[in-house]
């Protein structure tokens, strides 16, 4: 039987089929999102609720002449398989394949943008708004968005400026009642308030029908009458704070009903002003355990589609999970740390401190400025705050980490998960930027931990300083170690170091070269060391445990016995923790020594495995050992 | 005479004053205000009109139990010489004396942030707020806001929290319909139609009146009377945007009117919830230039108060006035450029710009997040945006910088005002790490002009790059040289090389040493080397001009010619220019070359004049120059 899919290669075609074979396409659509995606992994959830949204919003507008931008990204799936990527979705997220994300390399005129953090696309969209209209294009840009999104203070901002210009910008609010878990403050409680009460959609359509009849005689008439209209639609309209916003409201309507939604759309085409549609969506719709478990299908692995059951690699402790183990215990021995996150309770593995102590953690939803001003606030008020958010992402809190929490000098714990490369979810995904936006921010202590029972040491020694501590961590485990690897590692293990401000760990004596690793990479060091010491090089292996203060008497010590050092961190190289070890160098002035970092280069890493991303730049052990022996012992 | 301002050393001295007592004090302060300004210059007109506001604050609360938070803190003049600290307040701004800003090295009591950045004070203050609750304190926080600072997205975040927690947080909207400038948004025409229409008041209280009588039998009928009152609220209450958002909305109140406010305060006391009082002031309020011109005198420098005129030096172009008159030239000829700013029209000299080409220009207000969005918008749709900043507040936008611009590779110019130390305004202010922060990102040009032409010349370059550009250059004009430095500056005028993508010039050569310094730094260097000169070394001196890419060809070059390079920034060292040097030199493996870095230490700078700080902190010519003798040259 031939499938409706296959006969869409562009928007075009789908425009050319009729509204009733829509929902047929819809299934379709679904189908192939869920068999890919439980093999590939993937943001199932919300793609499978916006299967109808994309169709009809393809369907009703000019794309891509006019613009969709997906906020966040991860609801884009229907979006890729409606605009010519059908054929290859079955490669989603995997090296060379589709993206988990729009993405403007993959499809340029359909994607305008990579996206992958959230509450952008009212932004970036008034600003191809205001391009199409001073270039006299007349394309209409439509921004997705969802409720967890909107309370991103960058859409506030956006919003904000949108409906005081009055341009023609169409933001579609795609409100599932959830962020990755439920959506949290005011504004997810106003929309729910709004969803709730059907009856304000059927009083409201009677005041306007009896406003229309309003004879408009004179002036002051008029003026009456508009001032009776503004009031009762103050009192009727339930998107009242969006037009105070200056945006024209339409809604709730069901983002499952894709007749519906195309005539809301299309009878909307001509009106030139900001607007706002309401849509509601189920999360994880058309999958009976995606449904039931919207949040634990939010970002899957693979899974079997029978029973709905994640098809585990026996894997060791994770990182994130010992991090939420340590907090319970912390929370347990010191009342006044709390816990603070930005929409990630599970992904952080804070849900178990959450749980239990309710009254000590603050999910603040997407908004990760005021996680870290309110942490500031929590600090100065004499709490011990740890604020778990991924490192892409605390990004957009580099400000309020210096001005609100460094400046002040405050006792907070940043907890920087998936530093380094997260893998399938690319570019804007990769924590790679960490160690060089927090190296030059005063009374900052920055670490990284080798492995997960460093990362409990190192977290119950962050909840002691009267200092800001930043810890960084990567997504998953410590990787399977090599049985040379293992007895250098198990040999040290035996007289491990307590965690002390600013020193390192001598993991392994060596006389040739020193080899200085930061966190995930001190088991790629000692790998190196092992293959090296095959090839008659003795390599000292350093756990550099500290960013910043850096260990200036182990780079000396070293310094003076090697003469050469190596580097390596899974971050960018400039102004990364190697160039810390220059400047070290520098600054004591020490001479004739040779040294050579290793790291991400100076580009976008693109999606892929972990693994499959440190071969392809060359951070695996034998492509260190090779460099060294090339380069450093030559 | 005495005066009532002599006996004032805290806020419980205060509170010992009767009301009629209040009006006389607050014309004693703006007498303090205005004849301190008048001398160091500051933010006048923010903290002209929050005089009466700081009185009916510390008069109605329980400070410094109870935390007053001045968002931005250009407010808190008043708040200053309230809280003990009237008797230092003529040592304004000036090094070792009051800060311009809250301060908690000053006086933690009350300031309890440092702070300079928008935005920040519901969010910190809910953070007090909640730990005041964890540590059953029951301190009531009241944050004072600005109309323009409110429309920042992370004040935004902190209400959407803060209304949904419940706490009893006071928000105190200090509203004066006006930013630095006039406000922009929605928000802001909101407030405005709130201000304009005072029936609102009138007829609420009738409602609240009446429906206070209906006598509530029976729980339908409650419901339905509960029902109506909150479609009658939603209808006649103004602040309903607020309400809507969790807080209990009152005003809008006359905040010169201090005993209308305290009663107001008084009677909230009491009350257990997040509350928003809408004060209206007027800006500058008290000095009639003030208040005729409130945005000049927003931050002024010394003025006659007499006339209002300033004091000013004979300036030489600043850099400021070299970028608006070179964009309204650019403007002229490539009509696809753009102008976009956060707030800041007249500082970043756009006002020039924003006139000839109304239509191309976007002033966003406090929202530098969506400023950046916006331009990657604008970019994506084929206009060439010039986004001008400052420094460190375009630290609020770092993750838009590297999502929405440079990962989409889209040609954005930043242009980083502001750059380095900015003096008196201190280290909210100062900004200093911005080399650090765009260093690292990848598809990013970073640099800076070493004077007010290269600039000009830059910014041509800037707008013909397919390409993210960004550019960061000081407060001022470049400083007056001495007859030697200008006699090398001007030799090498006469042969100046046009600017190309990472190509550093060559200012004088040397033998010796090679000073290779960056942006502001040049004309140091300069003066550096003409104090060399005398000293018989021959110094090199090179305009980098580039930061990203470095000039590689050119640091090879000196290496082989010198063996020992300086280089010379005005920002953190910490991952800064000098360190892209060093890590050039690591990775072409270039052996025995001495490097000498100057910049900023790692900590935070505090306020005081520009040349007092590089005195201090040793970046003037002499320092430099003895330590070059003493440590490279040795």
């Amino acid at each position: 039987m031939s499938l409706l899919i296959d006969s869409i290669n562009s928007p075009a075609d789908l425009r050319r089929l009729k509204l009733v074979d829509l929902p047929v396409l819809a299934k379709e659509i679904r189908n192939e999102i869920l068999s890919t995606v439980s093999k590939t992994g993937g943001h199932l959830s919300s793609s499978l609720g916006a299967v109808e949204l994309a169709i009809a919003i393809h369907y009703s507008f000019n794309t891509p002449r006019d613009c969709v931008l997906w906020d966040v990204g991860h609801q884009a799936y229907a979006h890729k398989i409606l605009t010519g990527r059908a054929k290859y979705f079955s490669t989603l997220r995997q090296l060379g394949g589709l993206s988990g994300f729009p993405n403007k390399d993959e499809a340029g005129e359909y994607d305008m943008f990579t996206c992958g953090h959230s509450s952008t696309s009212i932004s970036t969209g008034l600003g191809l708004v205001m391009s199409s209209d001073l270039n006299k294009e007349r394309r209409k840009v439509i921004a997705v968005i969802g409720d967890a999104a909107l309370a991103g203070g960058m859409a506030f901002e956006a919003l904000n400026h949108a409906g005081h210009s009055k341009k023609n910008m169409i933001v579609v609010l795609n409100d599932n009642e959830l962020s990755i878990t439920k959506s949290v403050g005011a504004l997810s409680r106003y929309l729910n308030r709004i969803i709730t009460n059907p009856a304000y959609n059927k009083i409201r359509n009677d005041v306007e029908r009896v406003l229309k009849r309003i004879p408009r005689f004179g002036f002051r008439a008029y003026r009456a009458a508009r001032k009776l209209e503004e009031g009762l639609k103050n009192l009727l309209i339930p998107g009242m704070l969006f037009e105070e916003m200056g945006f024209r409201y339409f809604g709730p309507i069901d983002g499952h009903n894709i007749a519906q939604m195309i005539t809301v759309f299309r009878n909307l085409v001509n009106l030139n002003e900001p607007i706002l549609i309401h849509v509601v969506t189920k999360k994880g719709k058309g999958y009976k355990f995606s449904e039931k478990y919207p949040s634990e299908f939010h970002s899957t692995g693979p899974f079997d589609m029978e029973t709905g059951i994640p098809v585990k690699k026996a894997a060791k402790e994770t990182y994130t999970e010992a991090f939420g183990d340590k907090m319970l215990e912390l929370g347990k021995k010191n009342e006044k740390i709390v816990g603070v996150t930005a929409a990630m309770i599970d992904g952080t593995g804070l849900d178990k401190f959450a749980k239990a102590y309710p009254e000590r953690f603050y999910d603040v939803g997407i908004s990760e400025e005021h996680a870290v001003g309110l942490s500031a606030g929590l600090a100065r008020g004499g709490n011990r705050p740890v604020v778990a958010i991924y490192s892409t992402f605390l990004q957009r809190a580099y400000d309020q980490i210096i001005h609100d929490v460094c400046l002040q000098d405050l006792p907070v714990v940043f907890c920087l998960d998936r530093a380094g490369l997260v893998g399938e979810d690319g570019p804007t995904h990769h924590g790679v930027f960490d160690i060089a936006y927090t190296r030059h921010i005063p009374n900052l202590i920055v670490m990284a931990p080798k492995d997960t029972d460093e990362l409990k040491e190192m977290l119950s020694y962050a909840a002691e300083q009267n200092k800001p501590v930043a810890m960084r961590y990567p997504r998953g485990s410590l990787p399977i170690l090599t049985n040379d690897a293992s007895l250098i590692y198990a040999k040290h293990g035996l007289e491990t170091e307590p965690v002390k401000t600013g020193k390192a760990e001598i993991i392994k004596e060596g006389r040739d070269i020193a080899i200085m690793a930061i966190g995930s990479m001190v088991s790629t060091a000692v790998e190196v060391s092992a293959i090296l010491l095959k090839k008659r090089v003795d390599a000292a292996v350093i756990n550099a445990r500290f960013i910043r203060p850096i260990d200036g008497e182990m780079i000396e010590k070293i310094c003076a016995s090697c003469k050469r050092i190596v580097t390596i961190e899974e971050g960018v190289l400039e102004g990364g923790f190697g160039s810390a070890v220059l400047e070290f160098i520098e600054r004591e002035n020490i001479k004739g020594v040779r040294v050579k970092r290793f790291g991400l280069p100076d580009r976008f890493i693109e999606h892929g495995r972990r693994e499959e991303l440190f071969k392809k730049y060359n951070l695996t052990p034998d492509a260190i050992c090779d460099v060294i022996i090339r380069e450093v012992m030559s």
